[in-house]
């Protein structure tokens, strides 16, 4: 029965899948990552690279989430629309194999904006479980795409996708910029300059190129990876806070690296934020969906 | 003597060069365009490149002005700064083969954000020669980058890059968004709607991803290619004429599908403009400077 016996979650993304082995008493147990996102599994080879998780840390139910839930991943599973909860999560989880695995559903918003996400719904609610976001809280996800989640009343009001990282590995490995912009973006002097421009409203198209002009007036030191980043980031951070109704305290749930990033980016608008691993709140998020599974479970028999 | 015998004019990009026979009396003569931009040009090949050119025209002399100036080209002619006029790029042409060819030099902006231009200085000055933008006028060049030219008096003050057209290849080209661009854009209500979002402020990072987003919850249809160019498009001329005191009448100077989509642009922003045709104007514009070198050499004489 779940939420008493152990347990494989699975962060299922295009490039990555993590997994822990979870005890619902004592939390994670062992942890396990590689690359064997959907791009690395061949066509209809799901099953065979789950019973792979299952030889490593034995023959347990599995929860999985993220992109292995959309239509290139195991099995598509609609979208739960918000405003949405943890119920309407677990309600709409899709099992397989007479229920020993299942795949939670992602969020859509449908009104306004229309807008998508996989993996980050269960991120969310586990940051909240942390106590790391308030009930009216603002989650910024740092990624390829990053994704803004608007809490209220603890249930996912809304959702914002940037294309913010994919954007500047484009610029990177294949524009005029890229020579550029070899190095490690990181939260120097140019990555600030670049903040500061975005968050006083610079246009990114004309700002961006400012990369290659300052390289070949010589006018001064540019480190092109750090300042692009920055202009990047801080306008994403504009937008998300404009939209984002910004709340007392901002999550910023990601990894350490970018998530570093946007820190400095926050601080420089002025804004209190605290980074949430992202890690720690998927498998947070997982508990508490397993939880919630056990209550109508005990209430069902 | 220049002014008074035939020339060979010749605006030799990174990816395309075009040349055109002319006589200082009768105009274009003759016209020759091919892919011998600088990426196809081996190094040390520009004389034999150029020698190719002559052989089909005849053995003139030859203007050269574009990228053929840059650090990847025949020889790096250092930019004048603005505010520039014919008379300065006049000057610093960089002569070659006793004078038989010269490389005109691009212009670069050192006050407020550092820019550079090479090629479209001649263009806009060859737009003011037609007649077909005023002394204090507003010049949009559409292109991989587009720029913006401000004329004062008669001299070039000022240049702004946009990195519109290689973000929008970018995407199109390997980014998520990908197979939903396939179309060729269009000025249609998709490339409308774009437009208006970015005319209204709409944050680029995120709108871009409407075009998934859009397409996976089916909720209408959408050219994908259409509203991203619409969204790149309206951002740029949004910049564009903040940045640069929009005046009575604007001209786009580029080619005829990218300009019609500019066009439609500043109809959207309420704005009047109208197209100028790009080899028209460099053709102008070199013929202008030619004019001024006649005018030095008998002076000198």
């Amino acid at each position: 029965m779940w939420g008493q016996q152990r347990y494989i979650a699975v962060d299922w993304g295009t490039t990555n899948r993590r997994a822990w082995l979870i005890d619902p008493t004592h939390g994670k147990l062992e942890s396990y990552a590689d690359n064997q996102g959907l791009l690395s599994v061949p066509k209809g080879g799901f099953e065979v690279s789950a019973s792979d998780l299952r030889s490593r840390f034995g023959d347990y139910p599995m929860l999985l989430a993220g992109m292995v839930g959309s239509d290139k991943g195991w099995h598509q599973v609609p979208y739960k629309s918000c405003p949405t909860d943890l119920a309407d999560l677990a309600k709409g989880i899709f099992w397989m194999q007479g229920g020993s695995i299942g795949i939670v559903p992602g969020v859509c918003q449908i009104d306004g904006n229309a807008d998508v996400m996989r993996g980050e719904e269960v991120q969310a609610f586990g940051a909240l479980q942390l106590g790391t976001v308030a009930a009216d809280g603002l989650v910024c996800h740092p990624g390829t795409h990053s994704k803004w989640v608007r809490l209220q009343d603890g249930l996912i009001a809304g959702v914002q996708t940037m294309m913010t990282g994919e954007i500047f590995s484009l610029l990177r490995r294949d524009s005029v910029l890229s020579s550029q912009m070899q190095n490690e973006p990181a939260a120097n002097h140019s990555f600030d300059e670049g903040v500061d421009l975005a968050l006083n409203g610079a246009h990114l198209l004309s700002s961006l190129f400012q990369v290659r002009s300052q390289y070949l007036l010589s006018t001064r030191e540019l480190d092109g990876a750090s300042f692009a980043s920055g202009l990047l980031i801080g306008s994403d951070v504009r937008a998300g806070l404009a939209a984002g109704h910004p709340r007392d305290m901002i999550a910023i749930v990601g990894n350490q690296q970018l998530s570093t990033l946007y820190l400095r980016a926050f601080e420089r608008a002025r804004f209190r934020a605290h980074i949430v691993n992202d890690d720690d709140a998927f498998v947070a998020g997982m508990q508490a969906i397993v939880d919630h599974l056990r209550v109508v479970q005990e209430n069902a028999s």
